[in-house]
């Protein structure tokens, strides 16, 4: 599929079928979070997937309450080790954040192009999720998805982005 | 171009033809970025562009020397303002982070997709190139990216990654 269409039609998924992923299609989907750019190629980041009914009701549980995430086949947790180098110089411990964003987002864009729905999702219980997946201390969730066919077709342009003109700046601020 | 293909094949450019990038493409490519999603929506990301030689110098200088950013028509800084919200309640003002990274990683795939190079810089004197860019206090600079036309054929897979049972887990940790 079209790189653009992609990105111009992926949009948060709400409902899913419950059908099934092929493996084959699944693993295309990680493949392309697995291949995305790390700093220095240091590859923090690591994918635990979700399929046990219960646990998945647990897990959107833990995602305050938002039960549609258990709807989906398959809930993706991404995780990542604190590698202990910095960027930016502000973002601290935080760095390993761009890392594990830039995987997902691969993640969500590969799955687009197969049909597939995604939802970002950051609005969760972080410490009660760590201890869920049996996370090892140096290791957080960053972001979650739940990965399945979308019921509908909800596939379409995005809504209410700010104008290219408030987006971008030349040369400097303002 | 194929999705796939995309993903497959951007690799960190550091050597960059001098060429103009016609404005359409530019466009293609910052919209791209614009058009990515944000938590709630909230846009947080702003791109600056840097066109200017000795400004693009200086900009390089800040990133810890390295050179070869200047050489890029085209030098991007990837701006997020702290919008008071948390993610997964340990990212604290860091959740802007995910954000742009999002924003960025749409950009260098479209980038991919249109032949044009870029190279995630995350090793930068943070508050320096915060006060060269004249940003506000509310806004910190994620990430940048020199973009345009490589020297040579750069694109090819990638190297170095782990395997896959290695990068995701089933269920949990472990």
């Amino acid at each position: 599929m079209d790189f653009y269409e992609i990105v111009r039609t992926r949009r948060s998924v709400r409902a899913y079928q419950p059908s099934v992923i092929p493996e084959e299609v699944l693993e295309r989907v990680l493949d392309a979070a697995r291949i995305a750019p790390s700093g220095s190629n240091r590859q923090p980041t690591r994918l635990i997937l979700i399929r046990d009914e219960e646990r998945k009701r647990r897990v959107a549980e833990l995602c305050h309450g938002q039960t549609f995430i258990a709807t989906a086949p398959v809930v993706i947790a991404a995780c990542g080790r604190d590698i202990q180098y910095n960027r930016g110089e502000w973002m601290g411990r935080c760095s390993v954040i761009v890392d594990v964003a830039i995987a997902v987002d691969h993640l969500t864009l590969a799955a687009r192009a197969e049909g597939l729905g995604t939802c970002w999702i950051g609005s969760f219980d972080g410490p009660a999720l760590k201890q869920f997946l049996g996370l090892p201390e140096d290791v957080e969730v960053v972001a979650l998805t739940p990965l399945g066919y979308p019921q509908g077709d909800p596939f379409r342009p995005p809504e209410g982005r700010i104008p290219r003109e408030e987006f971008v700046m030349e040369e400097k601020w303002g």
